[in-house]
Parts: C-alpha cells; structure tokens; sequence
C-alpha cells in the first residue's frame, strides 16, 4: 500500500505544480499583467486548466485511487482522507469533460474582460451575452457532474465540500430573520454615528503603511508573502509560503483599506498556517471557502472591529494621520461599526453584508437551476436591493455589475461568505472560551495567542476533516446562527440603543 | 495537407502556452516571488518543464510531422519552415529523456538560489557543489543530442540554431584580434575622460522617469509591457503584447540604469514587433538569441552612445538631473562612451564587453567538453580576466560568481551576447544605408524610422529565417567583424587618439 499511496503522492504533486501555475497566472492577470496581454494569457491558462484536468482524468490515476480505496482499511486516517479527497476529485473531473473544463476556463478569461468594460460604461447590456455563455457553460458542467441531485448543489460543491442547498437554506433564511428586525431598528435609529474617524481625507501612504504593521502585527511573514495593490482584493498565491495578498486605498474614506488588509491578511494567516509538508499532497489546502472566509471576516470584524483592538492601535492611527489626535476610542468604534444599508458588498457593514450575500445566493440559484433569464437578472436584482436593502443603484456598476465572480464562473461561491461569517462567529466563541483573557491581550496589542489557537485548531490540519467535521471539532457542535445573532446584536444595542 | 498543419498548429499552440507558463513563473520568480516561494516555485517549474517536453516527444506529433515533412513540397514556404521547426524541436526533445529535462529543471531553481547565496557570501565554494551538478547535467543532456558532434555545439544549438564552434571560432577570435590592440591603446593613452556627467549623485527616481521617457519614445508600447526593477536586469514575457522589462538604477552611477534600460527596450521592441498572430504558432519568436542581442545592443550602443542620440536628450537630461546644467554634448558623448577594464561583465564598455564574453564562451566551452575540471574554474576565471583585461577580481563576486547564466544551467548563451555586438554592427550599417537621415532623425529625437526599418526587415519575420539567412537577406552578406570594427576603432581613435 505504501508504494500505491506514494505514486498517488506523485501523481497529485503534478496537478498541484499545475495549480501552482493557474494561481501564479491568475494572480499575475489581476495585479501585474499589461492590458494587451489578456488574449494570451486566456489560451495558457485554458491550456494548464485542460492539463490539470487530464492529469486527474488520466485512467492510471483512477485504477491506483481504486485500488488504494479498496485497501483502505490498511492505511491510516490520514491517508485514508487523502485517497478519500482524490477519490472525489478524480469523480467530479472525469464526470466533466475535458473540453468543457478548457471552454469553461477560455471564457473565464473573455468575460472576465467583458466585464470590466461593461462596468466600466456602467452598461448592463454589454455583459448579457457574455454571462448568458458562462451560465449556458456552468449549468452544462453541473449537468455533468451533478449525479441527479439539483444542478445548483453540484456548483456549491466546488467551494464548499459536501454543502448542499438543502444544508445552507434553513441557515440563510434564519440569518435573514436574524438581520431583518435588526436593520428595522438600525435604519429607523435616531443615532447618527460619527464617521470622522475613518472618512475626510487621509494620506494613501500612511493608510498603506499602517495597513502593513497591523498585518505584520497579525502575524504573516513578509518573507512568505507579498502586498499588491488591485482594484479587486484578494488573496491567493500558492499556500504557507508564498501568499499575495492584495489592497486597495481610498483617500477618503480609510474603512476599505484597513478592514479589507485586515481581511486579506487573515486569509493569508490560514494559507501560512497550513503544512508546508502538505503542500503538493492531496491534503494540502483550505478545508473550504466558508472556513477561509471564516478566518478572514474574524480576523476583519471580531477583532478590526472590536473595543479592545482599538484600545492598542488607536494611538499608532493617530500617529499616522495627525488630523485624528481628538479622537477617542468609542468614538473609533462607534465609526469602525457604523451600519447603514449601502449598494455594494464589499463596502457594506457587518450587519447588511449578509443581505448583499443572500441576494445574490437566491439570484445565482435561480440561475443556475433556470428559473430565471440572464435577461431578467439586472431587474431582479434591483427588485431584491429595494426588498431586502431598501435601496435602489443609481447604475449598473453599483448594481448588478459590481462583482467579479459571476463574469469569472463563480457560481456557488457567494453564500460561502455568509457562512464563513456565521463561522466566524462561532470559531470567536470558542477562541474567547479557551483563552479568557483575550481581550487583555488583543488590547496590548497581542494578536498571537488568537493567531495560534487558531493555526492549532484550524489552520494546521489542511484538509484532513470537512468543514463541518472541523466546526464540531473545534466548537462542539454544528454551524448555527446563535453566536452571529449574539455577536451582532449586541453591537446594533450598542449603537442604535 | 491543410488539415494536418492546423492539427500541428493546435498540438503547438499547447506547447507554447505552457511556456507562456514558464516564462511568467520565471518572470515571477525574478521579479515578485517572495523568497518563502523558491521551493515550491522549483516543482512547478520542473512538472512545466516536464508536460512541455512530454508535449513535444508525443508519438502522435512526431507522426504528425513526417506526414507533413513528407508532403512538405505541397506547403507554403512558411509553413514548410513552421514543419521544419517543429520538426526540429521534436527530433531535439525526443533525444533528450524526460526525467533529464525535469532533473535540470529542478536543479536549475536550486542551483540559483545557491548561486544568490554564494554570491552574496562571496563564496566560490558554497557554489561548486551545484555548478559540478548542472555541468554534469548539462554534458549528459548535450550527448543525448549531439548525435556524434561536440557536446558544446548540441548546448549552443538550444540558443542560437544552427550554429557551430566551428562558425563562431573564427569569428570570435577575429574579434579578440580587432579589441586587443585598440584595448592596448587606451590603457595606454594619457586622455582621462570625465565621467561627471553620469557618475556623482542622482535621484532614483528621475533616473527611472528619464529611462522611461526614452524607452516609450523608442517606441515600447505601455499598454503592452512592464517595466520593473530586478537585481539582474532582464526582458521576459510572453511576445509582442505582454513584454516584461527589468532595471536596475544606481544612485552613483547614471550608466547602467539608462542605457540597461535602452538594451532592455531594445529586446523589447523586438518581441512587440513580432507578428501577433504567430505568437501560438511554431513561427512565433525571435530567429535565435544573437539576433535578440543585436536588437539590445543596436538601441543601447550604436543609439544610445551615439552623438545624435545626445543632441535631442542632453537638454532633457539635464532637466531631469538640474545638476549637469553646464555639461556639454561632446562631454555627455565622451563619458557615455568611456573605456576602461573592469571587473564586471553587465557594467563593461562597448570595447571590452566582448573580452568578457571571449572569456566566459572559453570556460564553459572546456567545462562542457570535458576540458576544465569545475574546481579549477575560479583559478582559470582569474587568470583569463589578467590575460585579457590585466585585472584581477578582489572577490569571487566580482569574479567567476557574478553571472547568473551557469546557475540556471544556461551553457551556450554567453557567445550569443558578442555575436549580437557584431549584429548590431552590422545592421545598423545597412539601416544607415537605407536612411541616409538617420543621424538627423536621431538628433531630433525621431526613433520611429530606426523603429520601422527594424520591424520591417527584421522583427515582424519570427522565425521564418535562421539567423544567418536573416543577415544575408537584410545585410547582403555573412555575419562578420568588419563593421564592428569600423564602429569601435572610429570611437576609439576619437576618444583615446
């Protein structure tokens, strides 16, 4: 069995080089790539998408995944995981053909450029048929690989392992009732909250390098990692020692830069946490978007916007931008936790987030399990803004055209933000039960018995138990919405009283 | 036959992505690549490096191709060229085994970081150990595809097609006959020119504004390319509409930031001005490195250190650097122009680069073919710097470490920089030829009409000439040491006398 498992080792080492290519890729188009280099950059990375596939395709590799699979009894859990992860990504490949996955990853490039244009003259029309192809594409691959079960279910399954819509709609909609009442009380609140802190105008250097030691503080190694700046921040880069991580700064407004940094920072935390001796192994890699997620929005918005972080980096913000030396740190956190129904996800509070996620899980459902037209989508969707957010985008580029996801193929991936919210909610609760002077030490300034509990319980075991399997593991019981609904409420009482 | 050459064009056109693949990992790894990454980074270069050459030794091409090399009389001449490359390529990777290719590609990242190391320790000995293991690498890749002839010429084949020691010998030792005696008479000439004009204190960041300034008015197109800083400048990239520049500026020195980044500019004016729509195609690419080189040095030296280039940019030079208000043309001409022995091959003048060149093409010829052990390479480095330059190096980083070719296993590409020395020569006589105002264009700052004759004659043709047909075509004759001669004995005697 050990030669079996350590040819399947090889033969997965392979594909991840080929990942390691896409990602290097992917990152280099978002950051660094000139503008003329798209059309070819489209070809290379439908190529290596074509390649990775055939490679888990290839049927040798399927006979020594069998073969393994009938011997598992003989290997140990964690081998048995890997076999057990491969296994199921040799299944969803060879149930995709192979010249869908490279047309997929070709038009990923095409609408991605499309997109950009379209948002760019703010012209929904543009984008249509170019996301009218991507759905057409996806829901072909779903068909593929659904094995009987809803079309939408196979997609969600590429960002969140073993989740169904049968598992995440009961959570959705309690976290919809949950933020419902809340939004009444915050929207109808007389309290206006005093953004001054964070909004007026703030050098762009300064903010950057304020943004750096907060994520230096956190913990990520500068020597394994790398800052960009890119219009849409990420991170990605090719696990524990090689994160790139993006930002973006607003001179007039310094919520998106620090929050986001701190955001992107804590994604970065879970990729250096994970096994660099799992690195090209079947193992190696998140256990999924929600659990990074997790990590990012409680890094972001448990800590970035919590009393006690603030109590330590107050006096470094004011060091940094002068104008800030009367602020006082209710002040600073009354402003770091305004809420306010807005247009676009990536600027919204903490509170309305969700709502932006919600929106947009029920619009690519209905996509992806054709209830609804591409062509009605722009109206759908201002429909739900109104119902939902009781607001209206004055265009597109603020409404339907404000994500990359859907022009990159992304369907499935959206609610895993909520749930990586409710994640983080809960990963928070246990993290403050285990170390009950947390707040004593985020306030000194002391992010690393946070950053370890969590690389010992999260961030270390790589892929060796689902997301679910994890949660129980780490606090006790199943993904609720309870710790969210505390942690939130508590907040809108104190702000909106 | 049509539908067998566009088979062709697709099996290649996945061949080129991956080397699309190869070229920005590499370009990353140089460039961005935080040092957590090199391990990793040397995996995926290696599994690249192993799917292309798995690509090009496929039965199913090399059938491909002797069916097309057996109608061959039936294709167009370019498409008989684009077999005849394919073919090429294929007969050279079958010859050579795939876990060879993939053993040097590994050791190739390795062997680089060791090289930095060494490098920086100033330590020849750190070095040995992977340099023994490259060289023996590269000697068992070069009998793979001598097929019978001297290992060194099956290594220089891979950079320049088709040539031979027995071609370049000649040539090279006619050019060490032409340098040594004009180097004697500037050793000993008692004129000392004053290098003020580039050599005291200048701003960074206006030396890279003024080199900008003068790569974009060559003609290099932003929107397609980059222009970064690297320890060790370079041109990389993905043809005409992604190419990646590298620079280096000096405080102390303005020498080797403006006319590294004119060479740099002029490689990439090259790729930009190769037809686009071969960029997936066999014939896509420069006709071999010398012709490359030609095109670098052409820009940097028989441009850059010209009289007319100074007449149009001194003014501009001095508004960048307000300090050199007094400095005249001839004195800007004289200093951009000075000659002198030196330690350093990437900082050397015009008249002695190609005795460092002359050097390194010796050692490494007897280090493939089996004539110099690598121990003794350091003690023969420093002896051939005293023999040819009457210097010695203070310290192995200024000597036998200082070039990063050996450590990425790149043997047979140092000859390739003197021969485009005497390319550059060569065309830029048959340019001035065919622009009888060349000089006036210049001295106005009018590149493009140089710009053009180039594309024209030389870059828009990929490779649908070797080299040498190249230079017969646009020169009327061989490649030869006469107008090199012409050149650099016209500058000597009007600077030394």
């Amino acid at each position: 069995m050990s030669v079996l498992y350590s040819a399947l080792g090889q033969a997965f080492a392979e594909i991840k080089d080929l990942k390691h290519g896409l990602s290097i890729l992917n990152w280099d188009q978002e950051v660094m790539m000139p503008p003329g280099g798209a059309e070819a950059r489209a070809h290379a990375l439908a190529t290596l998408t074509g390649l990775a596939h055939a490679r888990l395709t290839d049927p040798a590799l399927r006979r020594l995944v069998a073969r393994l699979g009938r011997g598992r009894q003989r290997l140990s859990p964690e081998r048995r995981r890997a076999v057990q992860l491969v296994q199921e990504a040799v299944t969803k490949a060879s149930a995709l053909p192979g010249e869908l996955a490279e047309a997929i990853a070709l038009h990923e490039s095409r609408a991605l450029e499309t997109w950009r244009a379209a948002r760019k003259a703010r012209d929904w029309k543009r984008f249509v048929p170019a996301l009218q192809r991507m759905v057409d594409l996806k829901r072909r691959a779903a068909e593929a690989t659904a094995r009987g079960g809803p079309l939408y279910d196979a997609l969600l399954d590429d960002f969140e392992p073993g989740a169904t819509m049968a598992d995440i709609d009961p959570l959705l909609d309690e976290l919809k009732a949950v933020t419902q009442p809340l939004l009444r009380r915050v929207v109808a609140s007389r309290r206006r909250i005093d953004l001054s802190p964070f909004v007026g105008r703030f050098d762009l250097d300064a903010q950057a390098a304020f943004a750096r030691q907060v994520a230096v503080a956190m913990g990520i190694a500068p020597e394994r990692s790398r800052m960009d700046l890119s219009t849409h921040p990420f991170c990605g880069g090719v696990g524990p020692d090689d994160v790139r991580m993006t930002a973006r700064y607003d001179a007039r407004d310094m919520r998106g830069g620090l929050f986001g940094v701190m955001h992107e920072a804590g994604h970065g935390l879970y990729e250096q946490g994970l096994d660099p001796r799992r690195l090209r192994s079947p193992l190696g890699g998140a256990a999924s978007m929600a659990i990074h997620e997790s990590q990012s929005r409680l890094w972001e918005n448990n800590v970035g916007r919590s009393r006690p972080f603030w109590r330590h980096w107050l006096p470094r913000l004011k060091r940094a931008h002068p104008s800030l030396r009367r602020v006082g740190l209710e002040q600073v956190w009354r402003a770091a936790n305004a809420m306010r129904p807005s247009m676009i996800r990536v600027e919204a509070d903490e509170l309305t987030y969700n709502l932006h996620i919600i929106l947009r899980y029920e619009l690519e459902r209905d996509l992806i399990e054709g209830r609804l037209p591409v062509r009605r989508l722009r109206e759908r969707w201002n429909e739900g803004m109104h119902d939902l957010l009781g607001v209206t985008p004055r265009h597109d580029a603020e409404g339907v055209l404000q994500d990359i996801h859907w022009a990159m193929g992304l369907f499935g991936y959206f609610p895993t933000y909520s749930l990586g919210n409710l994640y983080a909610a809960q990963f928070m609760q246990a993290a403050r039960a285990a170390l009950p002077r947390l707040d004593e030490q985020l306030a000194r300034g002391e992010m690393g018995p946070l950053r370890e509990w969590l690389r010992r319980h999260i961030h270390r075991h790589d892929q060796l138990y689902t997301a679910a399997q994890l949660c129980r593991r780490v606090t006790g019981r199943a993904l609720g919405v309870d710790a969210f609904r505390a942690h939130i409420s508590a907040k809108v009482d104190a702000l909106y009283g």
